[in-house]
């Protein structure tokens, strides 16, 4: 984790403290369950919860484990030194430590997704705000970094915003996949622990029981969780490199925002940089670098090995926080980007009205005109503009070829941009409803 | 694509043939639905279907293409051949390129899951078949690699059962997902064509519209897409990795079927070689390398670049060709697998009773042993048998302070391997139902 | 392999006449070897050299190896065919299949990298070509997409050289890491081959002795030799996204080449696709993805086993033969790139004068004005520029107080490319010697 | 970073302490530099010095950062606090940020470098030692998990050895290539600096001035950079999969060390799980994942932009601190490995002579038996062993047909061991010198 690219509150889930309370619930829970079946006495049950408003002590676990050089193993003596070792002495009976720690990943990694769905909702509200907004602002579509034809800056924030609105679908399908707990004990057989135990806890931390766990949670899970963050990634790329595209200098049709106290700014008016989305760009490729271990990931010798969790000590925090800053840093950008619609016409129109040559094509062949003549036609007034500077559709007025198959009105006709427009409200109706 | 690793009916679909084949159906359909609004007359529209039942003539095709150099325009080049100039005219109208070879793409992906869902559920029903016939075959569960507790081999088949049928509904979304078209025109305005030309074409070839596209379908959905199938090579290593230790020559608990003729078998009869497994671990690694470049190919410039043709030009075909070809090698596997029990018992019991340690030391503390006498206990009984050979269960039956907490018919339950096997239904009601 | 993405030349090597062709010399260099010191007879040594000059038959060794089911002993059977049964009954003896396969595979893949140096030249000499004719030729520098200050085209060109130099120099590192060969028997213990006959064989190949091999050849090796390709397919990315760049509409300072024949070029004359380029940024993808395969291929059991093997079948052809095409392209984008010296003049002064803003605050401050001061004087100026359009120079000029620091002469050399140009030799002379 | 899988010196190299240490000195050098052509005056270089010994304020620089929003700009200006308004106001003349940043992090990665370097050196110590001591240690070689023919286990270690002296000398190769400084100014031309203080910076810190930058360093020298540390991190998988092979319950031939202290290594013995070789697994995994996102890395726009920062601000620490530890954790696992030769030779002699067959079958044809009878031969004594559970030389020396062809003396000689070692001094000599 690079502290200067996360947020507190998913850092805080990460936190030793946070890991050792759901690791005390889920050994809290599990006594009761047990003691509900009689496996265990129930005032040793009761005696659990005397923890429940305790704060651990991160620093004198760490000090046992130091000893015992098994983390669990140092969380319960703890645990017995707050409750009571006599208290103390049916917890965890039954479980293996796989049970605390991977069902203690999940509640993690659910608690992540629910942060970064929150976060999606407002990335998704930002980019529906801005199409709104910019619903009707015209703007050259490019294909391969070339005019091509109309569009709008509404249809671009509009695209952005169902691209997100599947992620967020995947991002839950993913959240569901990774919601499960076991509490199955050695090789998950539940030979020394009831299923019902499993099932009580699972309910509590609001998951489901794995149908079948060897020792460990089957890894799939996990790593189709990290693929959904992986592709989250990459639309933020592709968010990202459309405004770094738009704030170049030769562009410039929008701006990242920049506040007025930013250094430089002044002296240097045109060098305003979009470093937000060039770090967006960057922290994209530290959520996809993931993914490719989380598969390596899947393959644990026999009912259980531990080479998954090296892994996962560093992608389960590390893709997360990520991801999470990354998806508020362009929340923020979306939010406050400044869009220049001049410049978007004035970019439109540097080639004089030529991105209109594919229409007046089109055109003319409608009028009759055989496709090889049309295509001359049209050739030889885009040349003037091309090679003279000429005005298209001036030439167009003047060419009394062109006449004889279109009016004067209809070549003007030709030039409307509400021609290129008058399908986005069905497309805004089809992305929000 | 690797002849050897491949399958006739998934290689149909990545094939010229096919290619053609859907591209003639998206432009007679668009025709139908122009015609129907009235764009271009119906006789025209109809004229396109006469080259319904049509070969087309690829090296033809081929031929114009080194012309043109452009693929879309010698394929209509060669309708026209067929269906005649005049008739051909307004094939395309309003289309570009993107709108037919993004539409055809997904039909071809959206075929490829079909045909990888109907081998995945061969798969199941192998890995359910054999997880039954062995329900109840004991075999020592290994945590690390070391014997742990007891297992049955009918649970490892449930778990791979469980595994895959994730895997499958994975796939079913995934497939969910590309199952878009896009007759959107240039820049994905519709400035061209009218959105009913998309909903007729895309309800035809089974379809949904995409709500908006740029000059593509985006690309998003297509890296959802790959990194299913990555998860689903991973399991397919995760199984295989399982067999090639089971076959292992210290192990030998199964083995991969090993026909009466293959070379060698007899003179070497031990030297029989997890080589399908083996392959398929490999063929994984082919499968999970699409899932970084599928995601990288995210980005795009603006409405569209074609960044991302050559990189779907292979992971396209080879990537379900290889998935394809991997499933149904690993359910030949599955349903032929050689499954030793016998070898599994003499395994168990290779450290005379050693892995019911764990089991006694819970009873003596069950019993009001304190933790640490328990230990002590089963310690130096184990030890003898680790460092002399012994008996475990023999040892405890002879050692009066064990008897004072169990009794010998206490012991002697320890050892029951029903204890381990008693919840195997109840996680086969689980994943069978 | 896709087809389109490839040159006869490369794929030649991965042909299974090449294939077998290598098989032939390494068993014939190997029984020379053995009959040199005795192990097998000379004349039967030397009958295998009767097969020298024949093409073998490639269908026929697949229908032996349909029934023999192994592919290293259906070529063997049809070199008897050739040579003779009794002549051929030496042939390979001591040898396992792997030796011939992992040798074979290191033959062919020195023999591609040996392709791609020869490429790489090309490459080199076309980027130097084109160094050394843009040399001075001015053009903005742009950090984040923003103008920065003034470079020239022919430093864009000579860092590219660089790269592609460094490139160079890793593959040749490359090509001898992955020049070895392996005749060391079963397990690589030489129990039933004499090491003379695996210093034989490689001498003859051109191939170093693996110091240490078991039944293969130890992947570390190839792992470095696929990570070399990958690194030159970024570079390639590299160099391609400057050129897209260059190329979109806005900028318009480069432009691949596009033949008087391509279609649509003057209907829409500003309508030239950077098509190459866009394609290359693909390709790229497809050579990096098999560095993590590769990597992953590193680990093996034992003394071997195949999951490297099919993940090879593939890349091994696939990347080589992608970067083979890939540097071919790109030598001819960058040897045909046509150049807009003008474009790049016009682009620079897009903000009358801005970009030498900085300039003129170290001059100011130089001067003995304080920073602050100095700050607060280009930054009116700058406003006025920025906000009216006015020229900085004639702002700066007419500034009284600016004057008081600076002359006008001093002010005028501020705006002199040739500040920015004069250390363009020195770097050259670093680059190109 | 994990703190738990990491070193503190190489944690040291990237704290914020040694990066100002080392802005501070590229600062202080090329203020020198300068102030030997005359560009700024002697007493102002020097008066930087006097900070030399100082200890940066970083909870002051950071402080600073939050008001300027710039690393770099906060550092001078604490510098300044230091040295003296007056006195700093050269420093960093006519440099950019990217300078300071780029060479600082070269800086970083040399260091770390030389680190590693000083590991693999104690691990090839550690090999190299463990090699001569098992040289002769008689181990079955196996191919696909499965018995092949008897190898040593000084050989297996000669060959990690081999492998990781590969990767050193790969390392410090890479080591090489990012030994670069730039000190060349905006977009790199030198405009603002002479090249003379770039060359002076470098030679102080023990770099090579870049012969061609632009505002940043190339990052092809990053990529083979960590591409170099994928290959190191999956030849630690290898190494660690050949251990937990040999450590698993029914191999044992070898077992990481278990201090006497640990837990639960008494009650059951058989349970020492090999983690720390499970963990260089998962660790690798880490050290792998790092090098794709450094070759997307290698694409920047234009003369720069930031889009690799972030990356870099991770993988730079993160995959070298992972490596690290790694590699000190491989080397006490191979330093302290515990070996069984005694199961190697009960796992040898499991199949009770089998493995032998090969032998006595090439023996048999060299005797003139013809192929297929050889087989026969071979084969009907193997099925004895193989079903009856007989022993492979005893049958053979009972088979009339079998004494025919060999003598009984012969027949005992193909059961000598060393005629699988009688190479090993060969190898040995090679990989050892």
């Amino acid at each position: 984790m690079i502290p200067r690219y996360s947020r507190p509150e998913m850092v805080a889930i990460w936190s030793p403290e946070t890991k050792f309370r759901i690791w005390y619930e889920i050994e809290a829970h599990a006594c009761d369950a047990m003691a509900k079946i009689g496996v265990i006495p129930a005032e040793n049950a009761a005696a659990v919860w005397k923890a429940k408003d305790v704060e651990f002590d991160v620093a004198r676990i760490d000090e046992i484990e130091a000893v015992t050089k098994h983390d669990v193993i140092a969380f319960l003596t703890h645990l017995a030194e707050i409750i009571g070792n006599d208290e103390a002495r049916f917890v965890h009976q039954g479980l293996t430590s796989s049970d605390v720690l991977d069902t203690t990943f999940n509640v993690q990694l659910v608690r992540a997704a629910d942060l970064l769905l929150a976060q999606m909702d407002k990335l998704l509200a930002a980019l529906k705000t801005r199409a709104m907004e910019h619903k009707m602002t015209v703007r050259i579509g490019r294909s391969h970094g070339i005019h091509a034809e109309p569009t709008t800056m509404g249809l671009t924030f509009a695209r952005f915003y169902a691209e997100m609105d599947r992620n967020k679908r995947r991002l839950q399908v993913a959240r569901e996949e990774i919601a499960t707990g076991a509490i199955s004990g050695a090789v998950g057989t539940f030979a020394n622990i009831d299923p019902s135990v499993e099932e009580h806890v699972c309910e509590q931390l609001g998951l489901t029981p794995e149908p079948v766990s060897t020792q460990v949670i089957p890894r799939d899970r996990h790593a189709a969780f990290f693929a959904a963050l992986g592709v989250i990634g990459s639309s933020i790329e592709n968010v990202s490199t459309e405004i770094r595209h738009m704030q170049r200098t030769e562009v410039l049709e929008a701006e990242e925002f920049f506040s007025a106290g930013q250094k430089g700014s002044s002296a240097m008016p045109h060098k305003r940089n979009p470093v937000l989305t060039e770090n967006l760009t960057g922290l994209a490729r530290l959520v996809r670098m993931a993914v490719v271990p989380a598969m390596e990931n899947v393959t644990l010798w026999h009912e259980r090995d531990i080479s998954h969790s090296s892994v996962e000590r560093n992608i389960g925090p590390d893709t997360t926080i990520t991801l999470d800053f990354a998806l508020a840093r362009l929340t923020g950008v979306i939010e406050k980007l400044v869009i220049y619609p001049d410049n978007m016409l004035a970019n439109m129109n540097k080639f004089r009205g030529l991105v209109m040559s594919q229409r007046v094509l089109l055109a003319l062949t409608q009028a009759g005109v055989s496709r090889e003549d049309s295509y001359k036609l049209v050739q030889r007034n885009a040349m003037k503009v091309w090679e003279e500077g000429k005005d298209f559709k001036t030439e167009l007025l003047a060419d009394e070829d062109v006449l004889k198959a279109l009016s004067a009105e209809e070549i003007e006709e030709k030039f409307d941009l509400g021609y290129h427009t008058k399908h986005v409200d069905t497309i805004f109706k089809r992305v929000f409803g």
